[in-house]
């Protein structure tokens, strides 16, 4: 079980991104953490996102030391996906059963002192000339790894996807 | 080593972050299947893919038929990322040596013609109330998967992140 956790996020594409991924994946709830407003879910977030933020349950928390409380309410183990060294790598990280999956703002990543405080750092390895890979894609990559290798629940008709694809991106 | 192959995208910021990916996943060429014209790298497409265009081969194919003969030159496998039934799971499909992973028009998705002529059709396994990923995030997850296990060949150091993300989604 996991919980996507979005730490001060400034791109209604890629919150909208993160948000179908989440969906599709069949994670818990969206936190969304340090907007001291709730995110408003406009035109360009749904566009990406395809409205399926109405088949979420977002919790808000404006401050770090709240989130830390309310994962240790939940029994949530703290998992940050940032650059760090020496490396823990996406692939080789066995996922704890309960997780608060967070990821950090496009501009800046997570804060040091954010980081500290989590259980587990794990980094996506690249092997290309390319500091970091897209915030949306990065989550995406740890959601698919936390469900990699379980049956899914869902099987998808050739037809509804297509229907379901049209006209969004 | 794999190809990305990109059959008549449209959105901007999809075929940038599919770019950035690309080469952070230490892809060999990218292919443009099918736009008449070569692809624009505009703004919006280098917002998302922070100019890594400048680091990829891009191989423009007008057409299907000279597609398929590109890849029979080139020895590659040409795996579509798609839904299909019974699929072959994303996860569980062991990837050949040279792979051209092509995914489809984000309002279509590939057309029947076009699975038919490929070797290997792929679909990411779905958990939850949602018809498809962004395609985006599923080719990323397709490239993901053809490095996993592989040590890499980049280590990223924390602050060449922070500075390299500035200003960029």
């Amino acid at each position: 079980m996991f919980c996507t956790v979005l730490h001060t996020l400034q791109s209604p594409q890629n919150v909208g991104m993160i948000v179908r991924s989440h969906v599709a994946f069949g994670g818990d709830r969206i936190v969304m953490l340090g907007n001291e407003q709730p995110w408003k879910f406009g035109k360009a977030t749904q566009a990406f996102s395809r409205r399926l933020e109405k088949l979420c349950e977002f919790v808000h928390l404006p401050s770090d030391d709240q989130f830390f409380e309310w994962c240790e309410q939940e029994r949530l183990t703290v998992v940050a996906l940032e650059i760090s060294s020496p490396p823990t790598y996406l692939g080789e990280f066995v996922f704890p059963e309960r997780v608060a999956l967070v990821v950090g703002r496009e501009s800046t990543g997570l804060p040091a002192d954010f980081l500290a405080r989590c259980t587990h750092v794990v980094t996506v390895p690249q092997f290309g000339a390319v500091g970091s890979l897209n915030v949306a894609v990065a989550s995406s990559l740890a959601m698919f790894e936390m469900v990699r290798g379980k049956r899914p629940t869902v099987e998808i008709v050739g037809d509804s996807y297509k229907t379901s694809n049209a006209g969004l991106p």
